[in-house]
């Protein structure tokens, strides 16, 4: 994938299993495969005139590479650390190392299930969270980095 | 206000101290006032055909009546319910027993806050949850809900 | 609705969306609605030739006001005060001032529900509990509030 | 004793220290002997035309055979499992594998005692609970019993 | 009440069941009625030249809405939220919001009462706490925003 | 055993797994056999003329009951609940019921050990505890045992 | 039941309710009896030359008591505590104290269930647990008790 | 310092780090020397008639016995134990030896600080608590004291 | 290693450090390397005309991977996560994932070992559960397996 | 006071408040004044020709200190920490540096007072504990201080 | 790189995010970038003729096998787990399984942070613990292996 | 001693039961005496040119008034607060309000002891903590002192 350039530039990360979206356990995270919803969320950024790149990963240092790596190259970063949410000081540490906006996104209402994923290591550094809303959780997700994007143009109009 | 008809019916409602918005601790609820923030969420639901009506009350039981009496008349509920999301089980009950989709969002983001604003006693029982992101946090709060009347709609699409 | 009068005056008290009964959650509730469960409550007190009066709110201020008032006014109260159970200094704080004898009630079995609703703030304080027997935890309560008032009158027999 | 017979068969199960009731301990537990409860509790039952059989054990094995033999031959158990209410498993795993609907009784209000007393490991698998009420709170759970005999014969009525 | 003016104008608010005072639990609260109280206060206040109104209601909300109000119309608060101070987090936002000075007192010493008495929502928002000299409490707490109005006026003496 | 009589009448309990002292775990509990122990407790209590009554029991209803029937006939009881030390409410409240004085003992240093052994359910309740000491936990608690009697005879010197 | 003899004496034993087992909650424990169970297990311990003695109670003091005898009878116990594992001290003592090879089964997943089953008092002193494989868990524990065995033996091979 | 005589004697006591006052941390604790508190504290005293003695020390054992000597001299304490608020419970139970009326102070507000601070060892055995209000902590505690002594001196009022 | 067909497939999972086995800490986990572990392993398998792979990483995202692409592959997982039993939800996740019926078996007697070591994440989604038998855990996982393809065989036996 | 010479010397340590024995809250600790109890130590010794020293402090660094200088000049400790019993790790510490058997005294039952009360910070490094018994829990501890000298004198008879 | 050989070998680990050294969060972390740091420590191994190998990795899993293959290749472990910290019990048990002589290093004081950072899951199994002093952290670690290598070599002075 | 000058002072503060160093406990605290530690700590000193002051004492009010003293006198201090580390708030305030950059030592690794050794309650507020390393502990401290010296010599480089 060609790096992104410009203004509005978006990181999307999906963390360990969403790359099994859509094959099981639709009940809890829909029908829908990481491949379509990551269709839909390149839409929705072009529709923006975003920038998007989609990176998944199962291993926590890899996530934790890509973030540290998105430091001068992203603009925004959608997270959805999935199982990694409940465990990582190393990505929250990634991400308050590289201080690009980010927000944090989960596909089901993690307050529906185990007792342990109602804490997230991130949620305390991120700039916002959508939770519960299946694939809208990123789509919404976009919007709101867009907006924070409108408002930083307003504030600095003319970078020509 | 007159009551809203139709199928795309929401109801809005804010909870203690948020008529007070954009008059004071802006750095923490930014510097809208509720009359601004509600003009964007009736321009938003108008942009969707969906017809909207808006509480705000700072009791608890009031807050409860109001959803009560959405039973039948709304086919989405939207709440911030402020300071009581730590402390109300009676609009958790309300909620439950009404059985509208619900989705909750917060202005600010409380997980950067007390520890007590980490604990909500409704986001097990709501659709989703959207956390962080002022104003924004209600738009795409009514995009959710669009989305879900859309799903709806497509399941049984002409009730004539 | 009549001031009960003589010493056998029972107040009643239903908190927080129990005026919702009979309408939905009805495999927690049961299928009696607040009216038919009061008229049956009526019932059993006139069979005991004991007065009744029967309040409800979702108001935790105004549960805490009728309770107040009803001191001198009332032999016994019987309360189901619902979500507030769990969340209520106040109501907890009106028992202990007026000093009146008191009978704690739930419909359903709170004990099979959320971890929150095991924790009852007044417990400590009231004569009894009766927990899980719908309708009938009301009206066993009215034949121990009776009970009490027959061995009151043993003790002090003629007040002619 | 002779085994009761018929559709309205109540087992009634005291547990360890009852025997000793009305001898020490009367401003915790009152005046009664437990003879005097039990022959209060028969009377109960025979007026309600329900066989009645009363067992009181120190022993928790006793107590769990007991439950365990009641299968098949009661239709309702009242059980006060005294102090194992709160250290016993095994009289709750007795009650779950006879499945035979129960009451749990208490005499004094356990709430107002130590802190251990607040927790009964029976309360979330029984019908109801009754606490606090004396030989009152026996009397109230066979009127409950009674209640669900009703309730199952209007529901298949003429088993001849 | 006339509303105050000038610049030493302090808000008193006393919250659920004070309203009581006087009439029962003398031993823990004292013997004077809320009235009498009231009108120490007000004698204290008028012996600094201050202007006081007094308020009271058993319904947190209400409570919420007098704070919020008292924005700009006064220059302290002195609040015994009692129930409401272990359990309302609304009551403490609308401090929050009107970032009036505020002194908490309590009536009674809460440390000597149950344990849920020993936490407040409000002590680490306000500039004070008195805590278990009956109406002194409140005298006392006069004493002490009458300090703050003479050092803020040393700072900026002369507002003609 | 014969009964004992007269006024200096104690009651030796030892608890579950007692019975296998000396000839397992010697550095826990020395290697003295129950036995052995027994005849040192015995001469101890005929040396102060007083009486004893020796009892080993595993099951807890046993002690239960031993405890329940020494009402009127010992004066004093000298328990080492074992393991129901830490697990045992029925004992406690069987304590409670007959209201004789208890001296609680223990052979090792429960505190050098699990943290579960830590907790007694019993120290509360009693007069006094002696803790690992082995052999002479006992005789001790016999000394602090005939000191209470010696004082309760210098208060009511001649019961002829 | 003959004494077992010779170097491969296994102790089963079965805590209380087991002898239901087949009964009631076949979901659970599924629907063998204890006898089809125990016959099972002989059947097992026949093909390794194991002798095998079987004992079920449910009163905790004769497991003690059974645990106790097995010392220079048994050389390997194989338990299931059933409800007891969460609560018997008095088991884990005499274990402790009888210190002969020990495995800890369970017929269902306990980990599935109530949390409290979470907890056992014995996992920490036992050889080794098996859980969750039903009539499995005892026929595995017979294999790991002969691997314990084998194993002796190869060190100590020739005891004529 | 010549002993205290008479009536209104009042001993107060500065804990650990309060001779450093108004050298260092002036943000929490203010500008005032000890030295100045003193001087204010003494004039107070004076202006009612009552005799004063202050004493500091930085151990907690000479704190203790401070109190130790209070006994028979004087006829109220107010302490500002500091550091020592949170950990000695020495300093507790010499003020529960003594008996004597105690008022309990602190400069700044202990619940704005670290969580350690919140817990106090004294404050559910002394009069009551005055928080967060700098040398006017002192001020009003000798307000308060004086109004015990009024009290006191109304109910016998000549002792002469 | 060749993929393994047919219908009895089983995927062993080694986690960290188990390459390690046989050189360090042999007191605790046995003398066996991991190869002489998985030679075993193999015989036991071949033994019930089962196919079995074997894989071993220390990296928690390929433990995942492995799990993920086990959908479709293998009937059965044999897993021992080693440290990431105590801290792994993303293992859990890709379990519940591929829903293929899997044992947890742990070398050593966790239960012995740190506090946090009692605490399992996958516990209660496997069948079973194996614990402190070194070698043999493994070995009668796969006799555990093999009795599930047995019963699953009886239920549908010839799908030729 | 003579420094102890021999084989059985004793110190004796009361530590703070106990020096206001006999004069306060007798209810509680008895009538007996610090000296009365020592004459009593002393003569108990004698008894036994062991020599004794007894010390008293405040401060918990001299009692830090004079633990530290009976290291080679006595057999035993003997001591009442009182209220540092709760809170000093020095102590502990002092007792683990020196290595002399120490019995460790309460004169009150500790665990019928506060919650603080039950946790002892050197129970678990001390010999054995005697709690509740008054005088008697000093003189019992010097008879169980002699039995140890007695069993150490048998084992290694003439040191002559 | 080279492997280094001889008997002063070091093996420096760095962990997750530590790349990014010198980049962002300069007021934690300092403004050295990781060559600089690595480039000092190098510097100072030479000083004191050790060898010396460092290792980044932001995998958890890589960081467990660099210290695997330490075993007989390195003398002494220095490590900064950074993030995994607080949640690897891989990495504890990959140092438990080498038993190489290991120090833990912090670079910021991890106590001023956020509190889980206040958990290590090696402090327990180090050698000793650096924390706080930035570069130093590592340049002390590197002192304090050289002094146990002096050590070692005057145990066991000459071995040619 | 004389007082230290210059720019390069550093105190030295051992706590309670340091001074027994090398006498008793060698496997926890090592072979040296604190006259021995003190030696080394003065060469090290000696050897950077700084001047150095060395206090021990086992009073805490002691402790807290050399830290007091040392404001203006000393440029830094290191501290092996020893038991006092967990539980002296008197300590940290000192050092609080001192405002010296301050350096924690521990001889031993508190970490691999008792659990209460894990708090310390100044870790939080010092530069840095050396544990575990000995007399290394406090040398090394002295390295990172005489760092901290030379940064702030860099800064402000001659102040003649």
């Amino acid at each position: 994938m060609a790096k992104p350039t410009g203004k509005r530039r978006i990181l999307i990360i999906h963390g360990p299993n969403l790359n099994l979206l859509g094959n099981r356990e639709k009940d809890i995270y829909g029908s829908l495969t990481l491949d379509q919803i990551n269709q839909r969320i390149r839409k929705a950024a072009a529709r923006h005139k975003a920038q998007v790149e989609i990176f998944q990963s199962n291993i926590e240092g890899e996530l934790v590479e890509k973030i540290q790596k998105a430091y001068g190259k992203f603009d925004a970063i959608i997270i959805n650390p999935a199982a990694y949410t409940h465990t990582s000081v190393a990505i929250r540490d990634a991400i308050l190392a590289v201080g690009i906006p980010t927000i944090e996104v989960h596909l089901s209402n993690v307050y529906k299930r185990e007792d342990f994923r109602k804490l997230s290591l991130i949620s305390d550094i991120v700039e916002g969270k959508i939770v519960g809303l299946g694939l809208n959780s990123y789509l919404l997700a976009i919007e709101a980095v867009i907006d924070l994007f409108n408002k930083r143009e307003k504030l600095s109009p003319k970078t020509p």
